[in-house]
């Protein structure tokens, strides 16, 4: 029972970091969202970084559990990385009304020199370990984290200039471009 | 006097939204910053939303006159566009800190759910109706604004990316990269 009502904070902190911003956030915010008593909220956490820092946590295990999806799901490391650029089209909406939570959340601890920079950029390092050993596998060899880097930076603008203009369809165009450009690289072997 | 003492406010302000975020920074933090009694300040400025405005007007005056001084500075489009890619570098260590100071601002008020989102995205629009005609000059008719908005992508990710990793040299392979993509546009035109 204490593990889902730590489970239930980290979730909902998770979301209103996201939706509403890290700094924006308050301890009492998310107390009063997970709707538990004050007493019972201190026992599970005595901070909002001590928060940040569990919400970092579960969003490194969801990253990993996808990833680890992703590998079973593709039959080919070009197909695993199709599964990446994909995303883009799931979250569309989410992503046209609050960007990505990776880049906006790293984004925000840059601004605040935050201590957690470091742990939430690990959320990059994910993709970015993955993306590279995909490309590794289609023999791109001493380019692979370039190109990982590459995809990721990608994805990144697509997912900012959807939000700023709350343009969809833009996500749509740009991943289409982004496919043809896998493509292309794939040719150029 | 009160004019410069206006300006002063307001170019701090747009300094702190950019390195700690506007959320963060306080209505008390600006006045303390700029070091004027807060009668003064309130004379100037009623809230931290009208500094917001006047930050945002500001911006869009600097955009307006940095696009004027690319249509001098450059021979043709192409330099033109090059001029603007070219700010991933001349702007490089205040990325690594912060970020795209246009990007974050938009990311962080599509969050708030804020009023002055539009306005803050109307500096994007200036970039984007100008990168537009740049790509419309050298005759790519309507595929310009797509052209436009996948520049400005591009510059957004690398931002986004070189900031999470605190990364300069990335900043200069991709903008390596996208140079050579804009090469590789001009060739197949």
């Amino acid at each position: 029972m204490k593990t889902s009502t730590r489970a239930l904070i980290i979730e909902r902190a998770d979301e209103l970091f996201y939706q509403k911003g890290f700094d924006h956030t308050s301890f009492a915010h998310i107390a009063k969202d997970v709707n538990i008593s004050r007493g019972n909220f201190y026992h599970h956490f005595k901070s909002k970084d001590e928060i940040l820092d569990a919400v970092i946590d579960f969003r490194l295990s969801k990253t990993q559990t996808m990833l680890d999806e992703w590998d079973q799901e593709g039959d080919t490391p070009e197909a695993r990385i199709r599964c990446f650029i994909h995303i883009l089209i799931r979250n569309m909406s989410k992503i046209v009304m609050y960007g990505c939570p990776v880049g906006t959340l790293t984004s925000e601890l840059a601004k605040l020199d935050h201590a957690s920079l470091d742990k939430a950029g690990a959320v990059f390092s994910l993709f970015r370990e993955w993306l590279a050993r995909q490309f590794d596998a289609l023999g791109f060899s001493d380019r692979s984290d370039a190109l990982a880097m590459h995809v990721l930076a990608r994805s990144q603008g697509i997912a900012t200039l959807a939000s700023a203009f709350k343009d969809e369809t833009f996500i749509n165009e740009e991943v289409a471009t982004l496919n043809l450009w896998l493509e292309q690289q794939l040719a150029s072997r």
